[in-house]
């Protein structure tokens, strides 16, 4: 007899990786010239980034088991937040069950968390600050995330409500980060299926208080606003939403390439970006255009909504005479004798 | 005094239409060669579809006021569906009411709504085959239609929920239909607006029953999905939605108009479609060029999802010798001597 379904949907999904990372890590291997992430002799260490939760520990239980299938060395990071009190003694619970699935190292990495950004993106970049240290100093080849479809979908609602184009819709990447770093392999993984995986395995899980906290947004999200919109919309609203996600990324990969080429074809000799060949490129591409030119200037990307360079592209398509515009960063943009200039203030 | 902010709002966002409508006009009149949707002597006619809801009464009321000013004759037409008992003295009355407003032509046009895609469909497919005859009999030059940003907030949602890419993210357009005839001037104005327009110029407005019904998907929508998105998110949910129908709808226009120039350009001399060539493209650009090829051999685009196109495109990049695919419309795709066969079987 088999495993459970569940048991056998995450291993697929993390055996499909692991083979992955070391079709890279043999690329690596021979790679003269290339850049390599990790010491490239001896079998590659692959580590999970677990919080103990039941996602997470699912993704530790499937690695413990493929990786020594696949002669592939498997560790896990924990993170404590110091967000909550006990939260070391938590940690240490969890890294006690990670050594007891078998994994090897196992390392617990304390972060300090600021407020930049808000309480969630605070925690996110102190998060992935440690986990890429870890990774660093262990020199693992790959480190795997514990996010779900339910996350995707989460995620790609998160961006529509920011309203700024197809990339924000484009949710988290099944692969991302420095050389590829890390690995999302559940990602078209229901959360169902990853919590029933826990429970055939006995897998002791935590839950994270902070993910039913309605003073966050995501925990908000996922217990009143997606459910509401399953109520409306139907059950396939999740797997909707995963796929709107992979559709948006192509295409916006696409548009960006399609800008990037554009933008060498719009400057004169000089440097200078001529309105008359900006004015017949696609709206959607003349914007791309507009968007990496400021931000060459020196406008921050962050900063940069779809408002600012709506405005500039005014100066292009609906030029009465307008005075410059200021945008974020201290940059102007003025239209002078059929040229975009764009200065720091 | 000027009139109330929500009633200078609407009229001057039918203003705006009504001139370039007359632009358009204008164009017609002078251009030779060109087909011109009315006879382009005399002021055009300018009609708006009015069920008698608050939406499309402050349209109406709109048009009303902003149509002798600019010397635009302005008409109404309203739609019986016969969807319940009275509904023709419920037309009668909206009737009366568009003739009060000063507008005339107004006409009553009774439909029988069919069953084909479900009962919102069927309504809509009638409606709009009501519209397009009275524009067409009466020489209108357009014809306004009432849906508000509300409106596109939850038309994007339903397009998400098909999750079928960006072009079903792209709501509906400022002018669509044949000639641009249809003309959607509240598409930026939220419904609260367009309602408090109405209760100020004490307009009577009728509340569609279906509206509230949560046996259709959009009142739904309306009345639960997204109120507890903008409890979650916030808000400027109906805002950013809005704004990813218009920057979807450019960026599904750019992609579009990019994979027909491909299409072109990976055919052999024989017609053939060259893999090699398909496999160098954009993955969001290849997908589109196989998705019109399909269709262009007859594949119905309704029954056309991502997943078919998806196998499809394993034929270029993940060539292991499948087997012919079989699609909608009794199309086949092999791959043969590195080429594309699409044949209908």
């Amino acid at each position: 007899m088999g495993p459970h379904p569940a048991v056998a949907a995450i291993r697929l999904a993390v055996r499909r990786v692991l083979n992955d990372v070391l079709t890279q890590h043999a690329r690596h291997a021979v790679g003269a010239g290339t850049r390599a992430p990790e010491p490239a002799d001896g079998p590659p260490l692959v580590l999970v980034a677990c919080s103990g939760g039941a996602d997470s520990m699912a993704l530790a239980s499937a690695l413990a088991f493929e990786a020594p299938k696949l002669s592939v060395r498997a560790g896990a990071v924990t993170v404590d937040h110091g967000l909550q009190a006990g939260s070391d003694l938590r940690a240490a619970e969890v890294a006690a069950r990670l050594t007891a699935l078998g994994l090897d190292p196992v390392e617990t990495a304390t972060v300090r968390v600021g407020r930049a950004g808000g309480p969630e993106a605070a925690a996110r970049d102190a998060r992935y600050g440690a986990l890429d240290a870890a990774a660093e100093r262990l020199g693992a080849a790959a480190v795997l995330l514990g996010h779900t479809r339910d996350d995707q979908a989460e995620t790609v609602l998160l961006g529509l409500a920011r309203g700024s184009g197809i990339r924000s819709l484009s949710g988290m990447a099944a692969v991302s980060g420095a050389a590829g770093r890390y690995r999302r392999p559940f990602l078209l993984i229901d959360r169902q299926t990853v919590r029933k995986a826990c429970m055939v395995q006995s897998l002791p899980v935590w839950d994270d208080p902070h993910n039913a906290d309605p003073a966050y947004t995501r925990s908000r999200l996922r217990h009143e606003g997606l459910p509401a919109l399953e109520k409306a919309l139907g059950k396939g609203v999740v797997e909707a939403l995963a796929r709107t996600a992979q559709l948006s990324r192509d295409d916006a990969d696409a548009l960006d390439a399609w800008a990037a080429e554009a933008a060498a074809g719009v400057r004169s000799a000089d440097g200078g970006l001529e309105c008359a060949k900006l004015y017949v490129l696609p709206p959607a591409v003349r914007r791309r255009v507009l968007r990496r030119a400021v931000i060459e200037a020196g406008s921050p990307a962050g900063s940069l909504f779809a408002r600012h360079i709506e405005e500039v592209d005014r100066l292009i398509t609906g030029w009465r005479g307008q005075r410059a515009i200021n945008l974020p960063g201290r940059i102007q943009v003025l239209r002078q004798g059929g040229r975009l200039v764009i200065r720091q203030g």
